[in-house]
């Protein structure tokens, strides 16, 4: 039996630079000529944003002498498939996209999921860069590159981990964001700030009354780039998710159970909000964070109008059988991100169920 | 304007080993189970694969104690499509597998792109490994990593480059392969020798005789090392096909349109001979190769029963418009690889149409 080994050790360039700040295209365009990552864009969008900023968006790039077109799908999860990434890599290919292409990304999370995922498979890969236009992905899924679209039988099964050229995140677009969208974001950034910086509880705190009046986006510039900081340390370290970057998940291993409980009726950050606080109080009840650092998180979730309880309706039982569903998907037990203190969060793997079944129905009360 | 760098410039480890033998599949599992890629593994192979091999290979894997099953699709490359993917998917979550499951792909070049590109995009990739069973996929697609799925519109649109865990190639399947199917194969090991290594064409002359003795697959392990040998030191210069891996093309450019405007009723590995044809004829047009060296190779191909003309009632016209339509596509001129004399091929992107033109009458004749 003969052996040939194929040499492909190398070191590849992945790295690329996020940019935040308020009503930044004109500049954006400046560094996306600068970077020279193809020779035509096509601006990949959703109809809810298109009729926002879709033409405002287009008319800069032009003016700026930028070659780009947009190409629209519908707005919502229900467009997160392998049809629609089929469908616009058929309108790319109609409209004569090829290996010199780039895809923009203008859009909250399914948009940029999507058009990372087509960009990383059509034609073997193409570029991509980023505008995202939601809080949430502006402090989340805009940073660490991982691209997807759901099948029928569960979310994000498709996908690549597939890092964007550049990250354009204006606070400019906040301005038009629901309030439910608003809570989806907040409720990330408060997990950041409790996982790994302290410091931006204190800010949230001082600025909450600045942050809520959605007229005027300018604050969220310190937190969003605060937050995006925090996210860059843990993708770095773990660009694959192979290990810390689990502490992201702090909040979720309950919240993820609650909201596909109350099928999806339950925004995002709010079960999130939920799960955090029973992550909170079984950190407490085990012994590894104080009564005063639990009460302390708790109020501030309240006070910026995030839920911490549990719809009394919710089924316990069926919760917990979420949860051991994905842990059996997984060949593995659940994973509990605990906490014992802000900034330092530990993942364990052998909370008791009783201890989650009473924690949940202590969070019902 | 804030500006975050996000660090992810990384040595990555992608090399891999690939073996070539004689039924070699016992030291495969030993080595799989040592590589320790994944918990559990599922073959993924296709109605004719596993009509002639998959209970065999499956009943080695299970007896040595390896977790294994079968996923089968129709064989032939109307398979090719992501619907195929999708759908190997589905089943693949329907069985319970997830990030620690890994692929293997059992079968010729639908199967090993079909499956590469599967494994490249499942829960954002699994690891995979190839067991290619044709000669074509055993010099060709097995390495370098090239995956994909065809779109209506055109063949490859989505793919990806991911290079799997390890691949084995085993001569022994191809005491099964019809001719057609070593035509294939051969044409592309001819092409690597002009390309690369004019030692391989003396062997390939000298052994010419052995190697048709489809019985006995051993002559071959040789000239399969020593393709995969050229194969893997372009691949290795330029894994994403950027520049040198270009001269793969030698005589893809005319074969490629031959082959399309024949509506693929000419097989591939007859289309690339007659393209090679071409590109030699050309390369001593335009004053580049002796005369001797052309006459020796169009000698040789006709020897080994490889097709140096072209059916006369193909048009000359409609093959010269495919390869501009080619080339409108990529925004660029016709690339020819051209060869100046045996493993010393260029690329040459003015060669003028009249001249083009002239050469495929030339092969009608």
């Amino acid at each position: 039996m003969n052996r040939i080994k194929i040499n492909l050790d190398k070191k590849i360039s992945r790295s690329y630079d996020l940019y935040i700040g308020k009503d930044i295209q004109d500049r954006a365009t400046l560094l996306i000529a600068r970077g020279n990552w193809a020779k035509r864009y096509f601006l990949i969008t959703d109809t809810n944003v298109s009729d926002l900023y879709g033409s405002r968006v287009l008319d800069t790039f032009r003016s700026m002498g930028m070659p780009v077109e947009m190409i629209t799908f519908p707005a919502g999860e229900a467009s997160k498939t392998i049809h629609t990434a089929v469908a616009v890599a058929e309108e790319l290919l109609g409209r004569g996209a090829d290996r010199t292409s780039g895809l923009i990304a203008l859009g909250g999370g399914v948009v940029g999921d999507l058009t990372g995922f087509i960009a990383s498979i059509f034609m073997r890969g193409i570029p991509y860069l980023q505008f995202p236009t939601t809080l949430m992905a502006q402090v989340d899924s805009s940073i660490g590159g991982k691209t997807g679209v759901d099948l029928p039988m569960a979310k994000n099964m498709l996908g690549t981990f597939c890092q964007p050229k550049a990250v354009f995140t204006d606070v400019g677009f906040l301005k038009t964001l629901p309030v439910a969208e608003y809570m989806n974001g907040l409720a990330e950034i408060v997990k950041c700030a409790i996982i790994d910086d302290p410091g931006l509880l204190d800010l949230l705190e001082e600025q909450a009354v600045l942050l809520m009046n959605v007229g005027e986006p300018e604050p969220w510039v310190p937190i969003v780039t605060r937050a995006c900081e925090i996210k860059k340390k843990i993708v770095e370290i773990d660009e694959k998710e192979q290990g810390l970057r689990r502490i992201l998940n702090f909040g979720h291993t309950l919240g993820h159970a609650v909201e596909a409980e109350a099928d999806y009726a339950i925004p995002h950050g709010e079960a999130v909000s939920m799960g955090m606080a029973g992550a909170l109080n079984l950190s407490e009840k085990l012994g590894h964070l104080p009564v005063s650092d639990r009460e302390r998180i708790m109020g501030f979730l309240q006070k910026a109008g995030l839920p911490v309880r549990i719809p009394g309706g919710l089924s316990t039982e069926g919760v917990i059988s979420r949860m051991q569903r994905d842990k059996k998907k997984e060949g593995k037990v659940v994973h509990f991100v605990l906490l014992r203190r802000p900034g330092m969060p530990f993942v364990n793997g052998g909370v008791p169920e009783s201890l989650i079944r009473e924690t949940i129905e202590g969070l019902k009360r």
